[in-house]
């Protein structure tokens, strides 16, 4: 291979997300001073303002680009051989630490979480921190999702198939006023909290059903698009399969935000043993590929072939 | 494979020096939570009481193992596409900060490198940290070792073969008395100091010599033993593949302090287009296997690869 394609296939070999250590190793590996120099200086792309800075930014740009591509395959074997219920702690503990972009992961693990396996988290938080959950999220979410947040980590649903179809007819009608006269305040509306953080996963589905008979639209349509707190919350209540779809896809994007692309380790480990299969399938329909092409296609080494791995569990 | 034999499969994937990402991929990768569940509660040697702790210590330091082992590859790939300068610039700063213990690094890049290559680290100490190396191990090194210190990564030494051979007699009497004399406070003397970080290492190689014909032994054994500092000196000084070797060997020891068993990335990478050849050599001759089936045996997957085919390039 002549140096340019060497660069090249390099350059690919860091471009995805995880790094294809094989490529590395073969290539690099077999470099002399001179190349390896080249290759760094032709990296200079990633310095902010497009410049070469041999002792500055670039370096440390550099440096932090390989820490956490060849953190992923670390990170998701860590996950995935922790207890789900510590795993679920840490994790929130974590976003918690991270702040409000990261809020979302506190929703996903309340919202998708059996309620047992919710309570198993709640516990594990007690053993790993010495304090609870929604002392935690009370304490660190100032602003107006405190309150969900609160309410979501501490219920325990009822989870059986019982639905009464009259009340839920009933609160499809008050989710549909209180989203008219609220607007951008949902959030402070007690009847819209009562009714998404004490309310049985099936009783939510019946009333996202009545809602959309009897106004026409999903009620995420009726939402604001900026309300992502929301959104999650009845996404990941309503429709779990799709609200991992989505997710997931998100991820599968070089270009993402970490924050984003984070989620691809987080679902994969967390849901392969629980809903891998139903979330294949929704994947597969919304984008016409399925998540292990998809997979192939962006992630890179170890962590892909680990990826994979977990994915196929749910076949 | 039994569970049993997967468990063992997958403690000997994580037991050695880096991971061996493939066993993990394939077993722990098809497990499901109960196995994965026994696997960590196998684990328990972990916890310094030889207990296990679900929700804390185990946890932690089984964490803390991952990453450790998980981060070896991504090391050794980042100090090889490092420009050598800027490398051994870094390298001297963290051991700076690590402390006492790390200051054989110090000296061992102050005392293998040739006279270009140190001040070329020192050039490059200069950009990265607004500051001269000797500056920083003046103001953080507080004992006795200071001014040796200080002295040798100051040094740029005449490095042609020209050496006085009635000097290099006589000063290996200088050394002789002086080791007599002042026994364990040798880093005070100042006569030590001036001939080890001023003359060449032609100079000191043949005064080594004569001291041997001298005094029937070699310089090093009338040390005392628990000299570390004055020992890593005139080891890497007067016999560099004998050094390297010997640091090697220590470092390819699982049970190894992280001190020791971070040299095998520091030297395999720095030596990899330097000396490797004559190291390798020196290897075999002192403990009766090649240096790459040693690293077969000890190291573990990607990283084993890497740590090879750097190896390799020497021969």
């Amino acid at each position: 291979m002549a140096l340019i394609e060497e660069c090249e296939a390099l350059t690919k070999a860091f471009s995805g997300i995880g790094v294809d250590e094989k490529s590395i190793i073969s290539i690099a590996g077999k470099w002399n001073p001179v190349q390896t120099d080249s290759f760094r200086k032709g990296c200079e792309f990633f310095a902010d303002d497009g410049h070469y800075h041999a002792f500055e930014k670039w370096d440390n740009d550099y440096v932090k680009l390989l820490e956490l591509e060849f953190s992923r395959l670390r990170e998701a074997v860590l996950l995935w051989t922790m207890h789900p219920w510590e795993r679920d702690a840490r994790m929130i503990k974590e976003s918690l630490i991270k702040g409000p972009k990261w809020y979302g992961v506190i929703i996903e693990i309340a919202c998708t979480r059996s309620s047992e396996e919710l309570l198993g988290a709640r516990k594990a938080y007690h053993s790993l921190f010495d304090r609870s959950i929604e002392e935690d999220v009370a304490h660190r979410v100032t602003d107006v999702n405190r309150n969900l947040l609160v309410a979501l980590v501490s219920s325990y649903r009822y989870q059986g198939p019982k639905v009464h179809a009259e009340t839920a007819k009933a609160e499809a009608k008050i989710l549909a006023n209180a989203i008219k006269s609220s607007g951008n305040e949902l959030e402070k509306n007690a009847e819209v909290l009562r009714i998404l953080t004490t309310r049985s996963k099936a009783s939510l589905q019946a009333i996202f059903k009545h809602y959309k008979e009897l106004y026409g639209k999903n009620i995420e349509e009726d939402l604001n698009q900026d309300d992502l707190i929301l959104r999650d919350t009845i996404g990941s209540l309503g429709y779990p399969h799709i609200y991992f779809s989505k997710v997931l896809d998100k991820a599968l994007n070089v270009k993402a935000d970490e924050y984003t692309k984070d989620a691809l380790t987080r679902v994969v480990v967390t849901r392969a043993d629980i809903d891998m299969k139903g979330i294949n399938e929704e994947y597969q329909k919304l984008y016409g590929i399925s998540l292990s092409q998809k997979i192939e296609e962006i992630t890179r080494g170890s962590y892909k072939e680990f990826l994979l791995t977990l994915v196929a569990r749910g076949n």
